[in-house]
Parts: C-alpha cells; sequence; structure tokens
C-alpha cells in the first residue's frame, strides 16, 4: 500500500469492525444460539447419547456464547474508534520508526492505551485490565499464574546468559548466503518435512507469518535478510510449525473450520508449535548433523554438523526479539510484558516509555539500545494497540519443552531405541513420527480444552518453567564445551 | 492459493455475490435513491442554480438508478449460481490448460454459457444477449456499431500483414535481458514517467494488472517473461496508463471514488489509455531515440534507437493474444468477438469452438494453434463467464489513435513547433505535457459522458477506425523501410 492509501484503509477497517460487531452482537445471532441450545437439549434427552458428540456441541456453544456476551457489552462506537486508532496507530508507528522519532508515535500510543482500557472496563470479565486483554491470546491467564510461571526464568535466564559470558567462547557469523541458496534451502527443508503443494503455498512478505484462509488452504511465508544466512530457514520451520498445527486441528465438515472447536486453544500453544519446528529440530544437534551437507552444496563455508550447529545457536545478548536465539528470547518477553502491565494498570507514563525500556534492557541483557527505533519502537504489536500478547512467546517456548519430554519418553517406548528418541527420529529422517504424534496428542483437541489443561492432558503435569529450563540449561552446556 | 483451497473461495465467493446483490437490490438501497431524488428536487427549485452541479448529480442519480433496476431484475438464486459456475469455470479452466484437454473444461463453459445466457434475458435491456452482458463493459454498444467499427479493419488488417509479410524483412529477437536489468529499465520509466510513490505501488503478479483501491491509492504490477525482454517494461508502461486514467478521474471529495460519476467510462476508454503509453510512446521510434542507452546501459546489444525501435516491434503474426504487435493484435480480437457472439447468439456448439478457433487463425492470421493450449484455452475470459470485453482491446486502439491525433494538434498550436508534436514530446522528455493535456480533456470526465460522446467530444469526429489505420500504415512502411 502506497503511504496515502492508509486514511482509506483506516476507514474501511474502522467500518468493517462495526459491521462484525453489529453481526456478532446481533439479536439474529442471538436467536441462532438459543435455537442450537434447543436443539442440543433435545439431542440430550434422546437415547443412545454419544458422549463426546455432546461435550463437543456444548463446549462449542458455549464458547459462542461467551464471544456473543463479549461483542453484546460493548458500545459500538467504542469499537469502530478502536478500529480507526489501531490503523492510525499503526501509520504513525511505522512513520516515527523510519525517522527514529517516539514522539511522533506516543499520542496515538496513549490513545490506544485508554481506548482498551474503557473496552476491558465495558467487557464483562472478572479479570484485571490486561488480564481481560489478554484473553484472546491466552483464555484463563492471570498475572499471578504468568509471574509463578516466570519467576524462574528471571533468575535463571540471566545466570545460563553469564555464564555463556565468562566462557568467552562466543563467534560472531562471518559469511552469508545469497537469496537463491536460501530459497533452495527452504525448499529443501519442506519437502523432507512433507509439504503439501495442494494445500500449502510458501510466498515472501516483509514479515514471515502463517495465515489459515480455508479448510484446505493453509499459506506460508518467509523473508530473506541480508547478513542473516539462518533467517529464511528458520523462519520458515517456525511458521510451518504454526501450519502443522492448524492442518490438524479438528475438522469433522468442512464448516468446522469457522467454529470454536476448529481453532487454536491459545496463542502460547500455537507459539509452541511453530518453536517446536524452529528450535527442537531445526536448531538441534541431530538437525544439523544431517542437514550440512545441504548447507555446503548452498555455497555455505561449514565442514561438518558442529560447524553448522554452532553457527545456529549464537547464544549472544542482542537489542532485538525477533533476531533473539533461545537463551534471550524470553528476557526480551519479560521486559515487555512488565513494561505492558505498567502502561496499562500501573500508571506508567507513554512518555517515560523509552526510559523504562532501556533500563530494563541494562539489567536484565545488559545492553543498552542506542535509539528507539533499537528500542521500544522495534515491535509492531503495541502501534495496532494489541496488548497481552507477548507472554504467549514465552509460554510457547515452555508449552513446547514440556510436551517434548513427554513426546520423547513416548517415542522412546514406542519407534526409537533411543533414550533421546527426538534426536533419533531427527538423525534418520523420520520427523513425519513426530508429526503424527502431534496430531494424535495435541492437534486435534482445539479448543475443546484449554493451554494449561492441555498441557495437562498430554504431559501429566501443570505446566511449568523447569522442562525449559533443563532443556536451555543441557543445550547450552554442550554448546560451550563445543566451541 | 493451493489448488484444495478453490472450493471454499468458490463458496465464500457466491456468500459475497448473494450480499451484494441483496444489498444492491434492497428496499432500504431503493429509499435513499428515492430520497437523494427528492433532495436533487429541492436543490432544482432553489435559485441561483449551478447547472454543471444539478447536470452531476442527475448523472450519477441515474447511474445509480440504472444499476439498482438491473440488481433488482435478477434472480438471487441466479447469482449466487453464476458466482459459483465462475469459481469452477476458472479451476477448472486451470486444470484443462495444465493438461492440455479442453473436454475437462467444456461442461464448465457449456454451464456459464447457460446461466448468462439467463442472466441476459431476467435483465430489463432491449439488446441482444451478448450486447446485455457487454454492457458493463461498454455501455451502449449494439452488434452492429461493433461492425461498423471493425469492418475496415478485416480488410486492411490481413493486407498490412501480407506487406509485412512480402517485404521479408522480419527478424526475431535474439538477446535477453535478467530481471534485474529488466526491472532497472521499469523503474527508470515510471521515474521518468513522474510517478509519486505516496499514491502508487508497484509489484509482481502472474498476470500484469492495475488497481485502484482507494481515493489516493494505486498500485500496480508487472511480470517478468524469460526470452521476452521488452515484456516487462510495457506491461508497466500499459498498466501505468490504466493507473493514470483512474488518478485523473473526478474526485471533488474522496467519496467520489465510490460513485458512479468517479469511475472509468468504458473499458475501451481504459483501454485506450493504457495503449496510449505501452504503444503510443513506449514503442514510437523517438521513445527508442531518447530510451535507448538505458538498455545499452542494462546490458541489451543495441546501440541505436532505430536497433531498439525495430525489436520493439516485430509485426509478426502470434498464436498468442498478451504477446502480440500493434498490427496483429486486432486480428486476435476479431476471432474472439466473433467466437463469443456465436457462442451466445448463433448457437456455436462448445464442442466445435476449438475446431472454430483454428479454423478462424488460419484464415485471418495464417497460422494455426498446434494444441488447446495455444489456441482457445489461451485467454481467461470466458472461464470466468466474462464475455463482451474482449471488443474493448481493440476500440482501445481505435480511441487511442484518434485521441492521439487530437493531442497532437493540439499541442502542435500550443506547445511544440513541430508536425509531430507528441514526438517532440517525448524526444524532449516532456510526457508531463501529454499527461496535463489527457487529465484536461479526457481523465476528468468520469461517466459524466459515455465512451463515444467522449471521443466525440476530444476530436470533433465520431469514433471510427481510420485514424487508427492511418497511424499504422505510416509505422509499417517506416518499420519496412528502416529494416
Amino acid at each position: 500500500m502506497p503511504i496515502f492509501g492508509a486514511p482509506w484503509r483506516g476507514e474501511q477497517l474502522s467500518l468493517l469492525a462495526k459491521q462484525l460487531h453489529s453481526r456478532q452482537s446481533s439479536e439474529c445471532f442471538q436467536q441462532l444460539l438459543e435455537d442450537a441450545k434447543g436443539e442440543l437439549q433435545d439431542i440430550c434427552q434422546k437415547e443412545g447419547l454419544d458422549q463426546e458428540d455432546i461435550f463437543e456441541r456444548t463446549r462449542n456453544l458455549n464458547l459462542l456464547e461467551q464471544d456473543f456476551r463479549r461483542q453484546k457489552s460493548l458500545d459500538p462506537n467504542l469499537v469502530s474508534r478502536i478500529a480507526l486508532a489501531k490503523a492510525e496507530g499503526y501509520n504513525l508507528w511505522q512513520l516515527a520508526k523510519s525517522k527514529n522519532d517516539f514522539q511522533l508515535f506516543s499520542p496515538a500510543l496513549c490513545n490506544l492505551i485508554s481506548l482498551r482500557q474503557e473496552q476491558a472496563s465495558q467487557l464483562p470479565e472478572s479479570g484485571s485490565c490486561w488480564e481481560t486483554l489478554a484473553q484472546p491470546f491466552e483464555p484463563d491467564i492471570t498475572i499471578s499464574r504468568l509471574e509463578e510461571l516466570f519467576a524462574p526464568l528471571r533468575k535463571a535466564l540471566p545466570e545460563l546468559l553469564d555464564e555463556v559470558r565468562t566462557s568467552q567462547k562466543i563467534s560472531t557469523l562471518n559469511w552469508d548466503l545469497d537469496e537463491p541458496s536460501q530459497k533452495f534451502l527452504c525448499d529443501e527443508l519442506l519437502k523432507q518435512w512433507g509439504r503439501d503443494e495442494k494445500i500449502t503455498t510458501v510466498a515472501r512478505s516483509p514479515h514471515p507469518f502463517s495465515i489459515t484462509l480455508g479448510p484446505q488452504d493453509f499459506r506460508l511465508t518467509t523473508r530473506f535478510v541480508p547478513g542473516q544466512p539462518f533467517s529464511a530457514l528458520l523462519a520458515t520451520a517456525h511458521e510451518w510449525g504454526h501450519s502443522l498445527y492448524e492442518q490438524g486441528l479438528p475438522s469433522q465438515t468442512h464448516q468446522w473450520f469457522a467454529w470454536p472447536l476448529g481453532q487454536a486453544t491459545s496463542m502460547g500453544v500455537h507459539e509452541s508449535q511453530s518453536l517446536f519446528w524452529e528450535n527442537r529440530i531445526a536448531r538441534s544437534k541431530a538437525f544439523s548433523d544431517r542437514f550440512w551437507p545441504y548447507f555446503a552444496k548452498a555455497g555455505a563455508p561449514v565442514e561438518s554438523g558442529i560447524d553448522l550447529w554452532r553457527a545456529m545457536n549464537p547464544l549472544m545478548p542482542g537489542l532485538n526479539r525477533v533476531e533473539a536465539d533461545e537463551l534471550t528470547y524470553g528476557m526480551h518477553i519479560l521486559v515487555r510484558t512488565d513494561l505492558e502491565i505498567a502502561l496499562l494498570e500501573k500508571g506508567l507514563e507513554v512518555n517515560a516509555l523509552p526510559e523504562e525500556w532501556n533500563k530494563s534492557y541494562r539489567n536484565l541483557l545488559g545492553v543498552a539500545p542506542r535509539n528507539d527505533v533499537e528500542g521500544c519502537l522495534q515491535d509492531v504489536h503495541w502501534s495496532e494497540g494489541q496488548f497481552g500478547y507477548f507472554p504467549s512467546y514465552l509460554l510457547g517456548h515452555l508449552i513446547s519443552a514440556q510436551i517434548s519430554e513427554a513426546m520423547n519418553s513416548s517415542l522412546k517406548n514406542s519407534c526409537f531405541q533411543e533414550d533421546d528418541a527426538i534426536s533419533a527420529a531427527i538423525s534418520s529422517g523420520q520427523e513425519s513420527i513426530m508429526l503424527a504424534w502431534l496430531r494424535k496428542e495435541v492437534h486435534h483437541y482445539g479448543r475443546k480444552v484449554n493451554g494449561e489443561e492441555l498441557v495437562e492432558k498430554v504431559t501429566g503435569v501443570p505446566l511449568s518453567s523447569s522442562a525449559f529450563l533443563d532443556y536451555l540449561r543441557e543445550k547450552v552446556g554442550i554448546l560451550i564445551d563445543a566451541s
């Protein structure tokens, strides 16, 4: 879109938001829900009940009703004002970023915060403002539960980073790959991982994403970044993981695609699936051992799996979330989570945001942004009034690690002799076995259970940070020894 | 879109068509039209009328009412059946093309023809079936008027082609340019032609197009075809011409964008604007004389304007419409126009289409397709049930030539000394003078006047093929002499 196209787009988005809200809170929709409930009661009174079917229908209706109640409680004017403010915020954020001038964006951010606070107060939720706004991404999350999950990370991640720093074995990458070579690697990756071209397309975009546009229509994108030869490959692996989750969601009929039950249960679970394929597989030693010849063929100066593995796992504190490695990624999230809760609930002034951001980075990661483009202007989320999403990224790391442990136990007892069954699957190019396990144990639930219930169902224990920290400690140890 | 995404897309398109039709034929819309007519009557009864304003409002309302009447007369079920048939037709056409098997597509084409015949019979129009379906592209066109305009071409084009053939000076291109070089030329072209990046973006797509998504949001695409070093540049020039027309449409307020008066008056006029920039300018001798050093810089083996000009004007009969030159292009259109009128009105059987197509090509162009992919499966239009569009391409050639003559006379008397004022403008890089003229004389009318009225207003005489034939004869003559 050319930049002068923005105001008209804003008007359109605002109109669409208003129309969508009007439909989703209409009497007609309410009547359809009532009718469906009546129908369900009739079914329940018949003999020979299929309990699973009853449960699914009930859950589906409850989720639809929950959304209806939320929509109904919102003032239509607020809905269209938020849509307009999002479009304006996004445009001003782009401008502020291009000119490195936070002041150009701060009034729009103030406006978005106050509109979203108003929205939270209108919604019939028991949680705090931030908790209410986080519901669409993490249903049932609370700040205290989040703090419980993240507290061990606040302590352990800086310690692990210190270990890496002390080992003084940080190496910087001194080679690159051109776009055709990177594309060759991406194509090879998805070929080996069983991509079906009839239902998935791959394209390029400024920011990688995965999207599902129909029951049999899965699309993903990647991007090529000069100086970062792994960026496209890892983004492809990440988006492929998102897409596999959506490909595995329940779809008894093709209409399920549009129903609550046919959707992802939380963004944390969604991220766990993308991170599994990106980090647990593509950044693993076993994968490097198997895949390095393709890098060599593409012209990369690697002569062994260990060369490639070390290059793909730098473990260096940086300023940028998207480019962060597994060790430092979580710290970026801790900064943002604290700041957005402070902005929404603790009266942190928008004008004080840049300074608070920089202070947090110095304290936690020991690095300081030179300007706001490297600092608090880097992410898009707040510019569109999206608050409450960031923790999902870190929850995804925790969930991925905990599910991986369960998967490993399960595959060790069934398909592989080795203790490290996941590595064995990767080494032998049998990722399809892991995918089959994920489909059977994780994907097919959709929204039948929420994120934390799902994790407990699959792993037998409540979600915690321990599997992730165990995994990280082991990986960091081997990387230090190997360097 | 992955191919398995097609059925869901079909359902969505069908639903959207139904909803749009329901809105455009609703009582609510009718009431809005009645209110607007009342408001207009009130205005007319006041003193100090602005005649131009009254005319514009009246015309705008009449066009809205005309569309309302058309929509109102259509059976909603037919509307959604057509939308579904279009989506199916397009998918089956793609399949048939990929397998070179017309039989895979022919049942869908039969279905589309009968649905469109049904639609024409429901519409309250006085014209024949084909004429009725052509209205959205060429308001007020009739088959007899078309025949009057095209008859001289049926005679003259084959004669001109014979002259070229007899001269035996056809040369084939033996060089190519890589994508970055072609992109450099496209960027340079639009830079010189004054593209404003704030309101226009340029991208790539499988088929070049131009689209306007908002009052200040103009987008165009081009494509790069191996073995055809001019394809991207000429497509860019062509789409730029379409976009310039839309950029010049009336827009007193930004809401005009969505109103009849703010829209193009006919596809013939639209094509005349794209063809002016593609053929009259980019394929001209004057342009080659000025632009060849950029080709040389891009690595093309040209050492003079005449080298480039001859390469850009092959004048060879081929099988493909999109790749045809100025001389043979019209003949492709004559074939399609005859055939679609025969399919809709004269009982030509769909199964007989391939043979009829091939016969027409042999007779008119002296070449024969080796298969249906080269033949009747080449164009997308019929696969989406679009009948009546093809003549607009050729009308565009006629209109462009006639308007160019008027422009030349006008600029000769005002801005330039030379008899060939257009060439003088091109030689001196003053395309902006021609654009200013087009904006003032052609673009700003929108749908205030229809296509033929516009041509007569601008040129002083009714539309005919003579300016186009004069232009072609002169160009062919010089090209033969120069080779």
